[in-house]
């Protein structure tokens, strides 16, 4: 029997592994290792350039499956002059551990191997424990946890409800949880005129009146007004450009990019059509033409307020004594991915220090988050029924 | 007593002199030494990188003073493989003279030139002709007819009236003479806001709505609907910019361009008053602070229709048959310079092919441009009084 994970060891063994987007650089071996000793069985689900890790204890297509999500890859490090501590040493000062991936989120992988291995040899559940771990969520992310996800529909594996252990904390531990994201997607505009020179603007056709009227009047536009889950819908006008040297030409042609985070009022499609009438509209009131093209990163989406959203609150409020408020705020995680297969809410530590320099966490919170998700477990298999899969 | 200038030669060989802004080339040189052949007086009237050359036959400061002014610089000939002829060769053939400058201008400063020393030489005036020719006219045109005009005031030199050279004709040689320019001016706006991220615009604040507000407005104005002279004002937006790489970031700062071309009823100061105004009326609605510069390239300017447009319209009609329509229209040249001291009217050549590839004139209107111009200074010195200093 293997000698029990200590979660804070391994997130510093982690960081210590240079695994910037798209480098696996030995996370995923890491972990493979530590979890074959604990009784797991691990598939690489690589895809591309892309290293992914699934691990499961019990049996293959188990009912009653709880899964883990998360990612080893880390943003770069940007200026390693200005890190008070080497952001991939992982040390230990005064309760606090640093470096890059210490919040986001080698920490929360750590712990929920942690959680998971320990629980597994010391109260052996009847049901299976499943870890989807992706080296690519903070790249492109196409061909990570969308990659593990198919490769186990076609090995026939399964997840019955799903823990995303991303950062979701937002003062102290346990604050808040999330039960789903807006979805975002980009629309890129084009207005077409005809080039010529400023003094005869009769015999040119400026397109920037027109595209300046259609980013006005969407940005004027109030979307919804929030739901019950979620906050209002956005939109935001990121860029205008004509790219004209000159300033006694009228150029042919300009560009605007629109940006909307949206919630379960509107899909991709609904706003697609919407965008695509007000072109249509500002076309016809100019006789300038304007072509979209829209690219969606994700559409919106919810687990509502349940059986699982009330196991982990009661687990947090367990460990730490506060319930978490139930959020949809932020940008995009995996559980976009992870939705379209079962429920799935996210928990995790304290992100204030993601991405910046000086990333650090505290010793105290990576255990503490280890008996949150410990807790998540044994309420899983041993408690009610209600999320039997 | 020298041999008479042939206006065409004189043309070629102007041509063949790689006079391309702000290089002399030797085409001041060469009108130098024929001019001082045919009895006229030269000087430079050179500034900064920039060779000017004055000209005087008769005495200085005569109350009857006949001004010719032009510019021996050309615009670069471009792709030279595509030319059909040599740019820089000064070739005639089947009755056309081809390369840069063939019409804009080369012509119309020989025609001139051709025209006064045979007049001055067969039939001496009671007067003074003096010639103001530039090397920087198709530049900033700083140190060009603004120079030598400085020179002359400072040296007591004196035009009564002042015919410019350039080509003014639209489809055959007469059809069209000028008597003012609109003015042109350029506003450069630029848009403060903060920068963030596009999934929180609340915590940003969004520059380009604001702007492209401004730009909308400004373009749907219509600034007056011409007059006897002029046609309406125009304004164009010319640039909208951000520059922004990431279109999940909002940004904080962007800028737009607006040329405006503007008749009489408005001066540089009121229309950027009117701008300001515009812009602060957005800021009021937006708070989006826009700030403005403001870069004048010359007032708008008239020489009424009086006896030196008639004079001119009477040689033109004389030599062609047909009498110039009187306009306005067009970019800027240098009567601009020449309107704060004479009357001022521009005719010339067809400028068809100026600033093209192949750039060429008929060797048929050199000549018949150089006869209108040898009417105008008999018509001047020995007809009406009604122009006499």
């Amino acid at each position: 029997m293997a000698r029990p994970i200590d979660p804070t060891d391994l997130t510093a063994d982690l960081i210590r592994c240079r695994s910037v987007t798209p480098r696996e650089g030995g996370a995923l071996g890491l972990l493979e290792a530590a979890l074959t000793a604990a009784g797991f069985e691990c598939h690489r689900a690589d895809r591309g350039e892309v290293s992914n890790l699934f691990a499961r204890w019990g049996a293959r297509g188990h009912p009653k499956s709880f899964g883990f999500n998360g990612h080893t890859d880390v943003v770069p490090a940007g200026d390693t002059a200005a890190w008070t501590s080497d952001p991939f040493g992982g040390a230990v000062c005064d309760g606090w551990l640093w470096g890059r991936g210490a919040t986001d989120m080698k920490s929360g992988v750590a712990a929920f191997v942690a959680a998971a291995t320990a629980f597994v040899t010391e109260t052996p559940p009847d049901g299976a424990v499943v870890l989807a771990i992706t080296g690519d969520e903070e790249g492109d992310a196409v061909d990570g946890t969308a990659a593990i996800l198919d490769w186990m529909a076609d090995e026939g594996e399964h997840m019955s409800v799903c823990l995303v252990g991303e950062p979701t904390s937002r003062e102290t531990l346990g604050d808040m949880m999330k039960i789903g994201r807006r979805g975002s997607m980009t629309a890129y505009f084009a207005a077409h005129g005809v080039q010529g020179h400023s003094a005869y603007p009769h015999r040119a056709h400026n397109p920037i009146p027109a595209l300046a009227r259609l980013v006005e009047r969407l940005s004027a536009y109030r979307l919804d007004e929030g739901s019950q889950h979620f906050d209002p819908s956005t939109l935001a006008v990121t860029t205008f450009d004509t790219g004209n040297p000159a300033n006694n030409v009228i150029p042919g042609l300009c560009h605007a990019t629109v940006n909307i985070r949206f919630n379960e009022a509107h899909s991709s499609d609904s706003l697609s059509d919407w965008l695509r009438a007000e072109a249509a509209r500002v076309t016809e009131e100019t006789g300038t033409t304007i072509e979209m093209e829209v690219k969606v990163s994700g559409e919106s989406f919810l687990t509502p307020p349940g059986p699982l959203s009330a196991l982990v609150a009661s687990a947090v409020e367990a460990e730490t004594g506060q319930r978490p408020e139930i959020s949809t705020s932020g940008g995009t995680s995996d559980a976009r991915f992870v939705k379209d297969h079962c429920p799935v809410v996210e928990f995790g530590l304290v992100g204030k220090t993601m991405h910046q320099v000086d990333e650090r966490v505290e010793v105290a919170q990576i255990e503490a988050l280890t008996g949150i998700y410990r807790r998540i477990l044994a309420g899983y298999f041993n408690g009610s029924a209600a999320l039997s899969g």
